[in-house]
């Protein structure tokens, strides 16, 4: 997924503000399910612990791409590795492990949801 | 209310990002509510419409106080002035007209709402 | 310009939060003059009023479309029109004028931008 | 530092969403700095790296608290231990490394942080 870089992303550093590096990957994630036609009701990926490693900033105007790497996949969790670059320079590393949730309850990933995992998982 | 501002509420151009401040009256008017234990479920005020006057910008580390009065109260909607001061100084303006929603429908305000929003009005 | 909607775009309401729109717009403006390589630096363009009409929410996983209009251009100011819908119906309208800032003066706005705002007036 | 959660902090699925908590905690940590008068200019933390750990989600209207513990201090970082509660109990832990900027190098972090710094330290 690419995005672009606008003020709201920034901030008076003048550089990307540090936790929407973050929300970028969440929305790389969501995207490739939305992308399937998966939309979530009372269901979803909560965010259980992630590590994140600041290599460069990303500056207005910039355009980065996100990449998403399956790193594990478990009965009710995932866990991912997240890149960020700009010019195919990394920018920015995490690895998230995100649990599924239906109803309040964790739960196992449904069927449809593992299938697109796994095409992501082979397209490494 | 008052509040700090802090790196996320700031963009690349050194000042407050310009849809913080619409931010900013929101959380006013709904700590206005919390302070008052009324905590919204399945229900809340919409946003209709809203006009807004930059005056001068805040930066970052700047105190600001958001104001709120009320300007009319129907049977369904509410009409707000808000204004946001540093240091006494008038830096932004709103009008804003918000919608009573109760389980996605338009309803009217409820009694104890009112209550709360006429006591604000005789605040002036 | 056209967006996605994800989960940091909404709030616990279900929706879209109401100055979200607002950031939406300025991104399209934005983007109007990154895609014609034109980048700020030491200036910009600052809000100094708007008026915005809320027709429909937007909700999650919503591709949204923000189109820009030229009201009216003056010497150091444009006013815009731009409304957001979401499958061909209009779910959010503002009206806003920008001011031109040049090491922190207000400025005549340069030739190179004339042109490109121009070509956005006939396009409509 | 105590902070209530409002609407924008919120997401579709009804809590805080996730990136919002680390934002809080520099809020903390850039509030330390502001409540002793140490404004940033041409100066400032970076992010490095990070690691964090969600325990339990806040929901609207909740008062959370961000608490500040120094793990280590370098020439020119800091690693700090940052933890969110809701009614003492805890509900998100981070360790965070960030790294001292001046005029856009790394920098040794000045006499009169490292004075502050250290009384955070000796508080715990």
């Amino acid at each position: 997924m690419q995005k672009r870089i606008y003020y709201n992303h920034t901030d008076a550093g003048g550089v990307v503000y540090h936790s929407n590096y973050i929300t970028f990957c969440e929305q790389a994630r969501s995207e490739y399910f939305f992308k399937h036609r998966i939309f979530f009701e009372n269901e979803g990926y909560v965010v259980k612990e992630l590590k994140a490693k600041y290599i460069k900033p990303a500056k207005l105007g910039d355009i980065i791409t996100i990449h998403t790497y399956i790193k594990e996949v478990k009965k009710a969790s995932l866990t991912l590795l997240q890149t960020i670059t700009k010019e195919n320079i990394d920018i920015f590393e995490m690895e998230i492990t995100v649990v599924f949730i239906k109803n309040g309850k964790i739960s196992k990933i449904p069927e449809n949801h593992l299938r697109i995992i796994n095409e992501l998982k082979n397209k490494r």
